[in-house]
């Protein structure tokens, strides 16, 4: 049989799980998939994601790739793959991709949201998606400090301790700050994201949301290229992949 | 100690409760409640709501009140509470509120939303909160058979079999049905809801967006009189209680 590249786009709550890649300690989603593939094709299928996510951190839209000799025909996978998936995994499309393709390498780019609740109590419903923040943020200050962030940049500085990349230039397309009701949603859109770096810029926006730091040091903190002038790493629950570009 | 009364506005996901009400069978929101306030008070407290929700259907909006000697003030219960509390029930809301104030009897309305997910595969996100419908459906067929409805009717077909009411006349002051994307949202106001009414109008609404029924025939329906002329009860979780009004 000839062999064909199936294309996934895949939503999941991130709540239960260790993150879209294999690790021995808990279930990843990566893990769960390919042990369905494997059910439905017989064989043992190998997954390729966009990219990493971390655990506890949700999807609307990540994008995964697959080789198969399966004579199934693509939107079939999707049925196939809901019909055994628990509840938290969704695939909402399946489609034949080229046979170059590939979910990482083929990738232009990414766009995240984070969700933070901005009030004194939680709520029943977003409680697994928003990260609840009691203190009162200033939406002028948080978007003038993250004009700042906005374009080419050495992102060094909002980069997980440790984390080892060739280059950690980036070019961060878009930054949106919306704010509705007590719900702050910030949209990070971007040609490639290193590790914790949505997370670490939100903490860092929250700093200056609350007014620990003055708009114009958001220069000096990417400037130092140091993970320590930047603020904490904001909890995984806000954050949900909402989409890759192609 | 004198005697004050307290309003609480109360938000849950009704997924793992029977329903507001005590029941012999599971876990009520009351009897949730009641048992925090309790360990809270030292006494026990009868806490009355607005009305009842079935099991499974949500609230963002329920207000109930309870009579206490405590001491505590009120804006306190709702921070005593929430520490208690289960996550899925959160007190927005804690105030005195005048003594002759009573949830059920003072309330002058409510608003419900229900979602539909009207597509072919489900959402991760909103499988607790929507109802899947795969068949296309459409809008403006449900909103002209939505205009019948809306006023001053009597109810008796959208009322659950064996219901025991003393009249059946309510008011429902306005149905908005809007799309956005995949999901479909009804809204309903009105003065008063009869058991199962919301779920009834939706179960029945979706005959017409199938074409099953002429928009027409809902002048009909409301004139049987009959609970077996209207459609079936759309299911709980796609249901929840917005507001209450005052």
């Amino acid at each position: 049989m000839p062999q064909k590249t199936i294309k996934l786009t895949i939503e999941y709550i991130g709540t239960n799980y260790c993150g879209w890649q294999f690790q021995p300690n808990g279930v990843s989603i990566q893990e769960v998939l390919e042990d369905r593939l494997k059910k439905i094709t017989g064989r043992k299928v190998t997954v390729y994601g966009s990219g990493r996510t971390d655990s506890g951190v949700h999807a609307e839209g990540q994008v995964a790739h697959f080789k198969t000799e399966a004579a199934l025909e693509a939107p079939l996978f999707q049925r196939a793959l809901n019909h055994l998936l628990p509840e938290d995994i969704v695939i909402s499309e399946s489609v034949e991709a080229p046979a170059g393709f590939h979910a990482q390498h083929s990738s232009r780019g990414k766009r995240y949201r984070y969700t933070i609740l901005n009030r004194k109590y939680p709520s029943a419903f977003l409680r697994p998606f928003a990260w609840l923040f009691p203190n009162n943020l200033d939406m002028d200050l948080m978007r003038e400090a993250a004009r700042h962030l906005a374009g080419t940049h050495d992102f060094a500085s909002f980069q997980a301790a440790k984390s080892k990349t060739q280059s950690t230039v980036r070019d961060l397309t878009s930054l949106d700050i919306v704010k509705s009701g007590d719900t702050i949603l910030l949209f990070f859109e971007g040609n490639g994201f290193l590790k914790h770096m949505a997370r670490i810029m939100v903490g860092t926006l929250v700093d200056f949301g609350c007014g620990k730091k003055r708009p114009e040091e958001m220069k000096e903190i990417i400037e130092a290229r140091d993970r320590k002038k930047a603020g904490r790493t904001a909890p995984p629950h806000g954050l949900c992949l909402e989409r890759v570009f192609y």
